[in-house]
């Protein structure tokens, strides 16, 4: 199958795409706030009918026990999902390659939405950039695919590859439903290899493709001293304020060396050998490319270790936010009789979450101090993964970087977590291509989200060419160098 | 004058002064919440009116830079109030005493809303008790004032002694525009004594007279780090984060032994001796008491003194509120670029707020971390203030507690600030009558507020009472010792 049809179609419908785009931006899919229930609702019934009508077929928006996952196929023998095992599944006749292509329609929360220069779910264009809450993380990544399927189906009614989409609406609560959800109907899923459009280029022209990702454990503590509020007056100097319990517990969280002090919290993280350390300098991030990203004129952290490092091959800890006492204007003399921290794990090989999360558990236990009681709760968890930058899907991805954006792109490694990544290579077996679009200023999870347009646009072009390479691959070209961690070359 | 037809007008319409009570609590006056400025000056303006409606004369709502002043007198020989000097006032002649009843009728902020079982603004009566924010905060217990006034005026058409009410709406962000209103009224303002309550009993039978109240200082501390909010995966590792910092520096406000840890701190902290420690032992509330009060197992604070002590006699740092990252429910994985902690301090003699402004600035620059930037905004300050026990007008509120409450009162120091106190004692050289009708649970400044309505009607009593003393006093028993702090017999 030629691709210059399906080409020539997406270069022609260009703003409808973009059009499109803020129609999805629209909807305020948070998913970590339940008065959104309803707008996730209607997005993932936009989504579902959107994948109608571009052609897809088997379009079915599935209930979990949280927000629904979408599920369609276009194979040349499809094997019909049914949402449970059937013994009487085809194998795709001829073997052509299957792609499970992931994205995911929630969004981050929007505060400080004060800080917003146009309203989070209003998308707007200004200059090269469609502003909007989700409008790069990930619809707009997402919909790269979809308009790539649409471009050969519309343009040559045939995709050159089996595709499967599988949309989610919890990707940013760490997945809670869909990780079961795969491990359930992993016949259905099967494929030759996943695509993921969810992380970043290393700059406009510098595509980067990840191979590797962090895990993620997302913890509250919360402290808790007397049963009411007090007024600071007539009880401060003789009451431990949870507040400052709390801070006094958060300050004990790192080392003056920048290390996490939870004993044995390093004890299985992955020494990398001084060939891929090497590697990784030469073709990752500088550590003024990450201040500069960051804003900030000096970095912090583990010392013996570049910034890229500490934020890929090192773990780390964040408090992401914290909730005590009074938050309003102007003053509010009390001692609050509780407060809790939000933090945020980030987990590289070969850390356990759930071992992790029994460490940081003992760990807050023992430095609470008797004065005041302290919870551990633990919202979700991800393992780290990593994938063969060798596999043939990573190397017809790099082909489809270089005809989308006019460069090669460097392997890199990835700080961030993308749950389900884990769930494929474990439950499926197949490495997931993280193909991602976003710019390091696209202020993904912060105010003022954006979304390079010419990124919109090269995106779809290196799905398509990303689409045609997977349809040139056979089966026993896709076999070897599936499983990730333990067949990595340079791995130690 | 008799007292007997104001006592018996007092308890005929007790039914109505609650029903009038609760209208006053209905008015949402949070002064430092600007939404909040319409409800205030409506509350200002209800107030005003029922001052003229009960008989008090030359009422006025007077504005300020901030929430409006209510004043009103009724004098013998009235000094008209006329927002200026003049020097045409006429002196109160024949030479009756001249009381200045100050109250304030703003509130603290009323969340986390959620905890109220009936909401803050809805007044509602519980068995013995009135609940709603500002039902005991002050509009409560300066009613009893209110309420005893008219009693006089409604039944026997005058008062036995000169007085001059100045309500204010500004007392819970620090009082910042009453205090230079003082100053410059000085004159109109002159007065042999002030009564205020807005302090607490020990319980229901054992009223307490507050000869001593802590100096407050509210300060607001900010840590800023990247320009804007970061991805925890991208970053985490490789930046300081604001909020971690801000706990980090937090944990340093104090040592290990409780005491507060700038420097230099203690230098002015006032030493007492053998005698008035063991004074307030035999007086003042046990631990057991204020750990029962607070609903806490065990105290906490500078080792070496009791918990009354630690809350009277030493000053305390309580962090009031902590504002940082994600506040919602579940998790969003982000680095903030800012943190702000709400700091309040509680100084006594003979700390200096202004010094103790400067210190603790010097020390918030020297321990936040080179890879964050602090800043420190100080909101209002005032000084502590220390009464002496033995003068007149204190003994005339001994006497009024004893017909009020049947039980002579206990003299107590008061951990909390009511600002305007150091100020009629510096610029008005008067000393403040602290009449508490409180009790240690009313929960002021936390959810559930409420008022002990046998209090309201015993504090309407002994205001009743005390009205009568301090009219048959006479101007030269008024003179000794009205300084305070200087002339206490037993302060070293």
């Amino acid at each position: 199958m030629s691709t210059a049809l399906a080409l020539k179609y997406s270069q022609a419908h260009r703003q409808r795409f973009l059009a499109e785009l803020k129609e999805f931006v629209r909807f305020p899919t948070i998913s970590a706030q339940p008065q959104n229930a309803q707008a996730i609702r209607e997005c993932a019934a936009w989504l579902a009918n959107h994948l109608g009508r571009i052609g897809m077929k088997h379009v079915r928006v599935i209930p979990t026990g949280g927000h629904p996952v979408i599920y369609a196929d276009h194979c040349r023998f499809s094997s019909r999902f049914s949402g449970k095992p059937e013994s009487d599944v085809q194998p795709p006749d001829p073997p052509r390659p299957t792609l499970l292509i992931y994205g995911h329609y929630d969004v981050q929360p929007v505060d400080p939405v004060s800080e917003w220069r146009s309203a989070p779910f209003e998308p707007t264009v200004r200059g090269d950039d469609l502003y909007g809450r989700g409008a790069c993380d990930d619809k707009g990544q997402m919909f790269t695919h979809v308009k790539a399927i649409e471009s050969y189906l519309q343009a040559q009614g045939d995709l050159p590859v089996n595709v499967k989409c599988l949309f989610e609406g919890e990707e940013e609560i760490g997945s809670p439903n869909l990780i079961p959800f795969v491990v359930r109907n992993q016949r259905e899923l099967a494929a030759d290899a996943a695509v993921a459009s969810d992380t970043r280029m290393l700059g406009p022209s510098r595509p980067g493709i990840s191979y590797a990702e962090r895990g993620s454990l997302n913890l509250e503590v919360e402290v808790r001293g007397p049963k009411h509020d007090l007024h600071s007056g007539n009880f401060g100097g003789a009451v431990h304020n949870p507040l400052q319990a709390l801070c006094e517990i958060v300050a004990k969280l790192h080392d003056t060396h920048g290390r996490i002090a939870v004993p044995h919290f390093y004890d299985r993280v992955r020494k990398w050998h001084v060939e891929e350390r090497g590697r990784m300098f030469e073709t990752g991030p500088s550590d003024e490319d990450i201040l500069r990203e960051a804003g900030i004129a000096q970095g912090w952290g583990e010392v013996g270790y570049t910034l890229y490092e500490r934020t890929t091959v090192r773990p780390s800890l964040a408090v992401a936010g914290l909730v005590g006492g009074y938050q309003g204007p102007g003053v509010k003399r009390v001692i609050p009789a509780r407060a809790l921290a939000k933090v945020n794990l980030r987990l590289v090989p070969d850390q356990d979450p759930r071992e992790i999360d029994l460490l940081f558990r003992r760990y807050i236990a023992r430095v609470t101090p008797r004065t005041v009681r302290s919870t551990v709760r633990t919202h979700s968890h991800a393992k780290p993964v990593l994938m063969n930058p060798a596999h043939p899907a990573m190397q017809a991805a790099a082909f489809a970087y270089r005809r989308g954006f006019g460069a090669p792109p460097v392997f890199l490694r990835s700080g961030g977590t993308i749950p389900v990544v884990s769930a494929f290579q474990e439950v499926l077996r197949v490495p997931t291509v993280l193909m991602g679009f976003a710019l390091p200023d696209d202020r993904i999870h912060a105010p003022n989200e954006r979304f390079h347009l010419p990124n919109f646009y090269n995106g779809i072009t290196t799905s398509l060419w990303f689409l045609a390479a997977m349809g040139a691959l056979t089966h026993p070209e896709l076999q070897p160098g599936t499983e990730g961690v333990g067949s990595m070359a340079y791995g130690d």
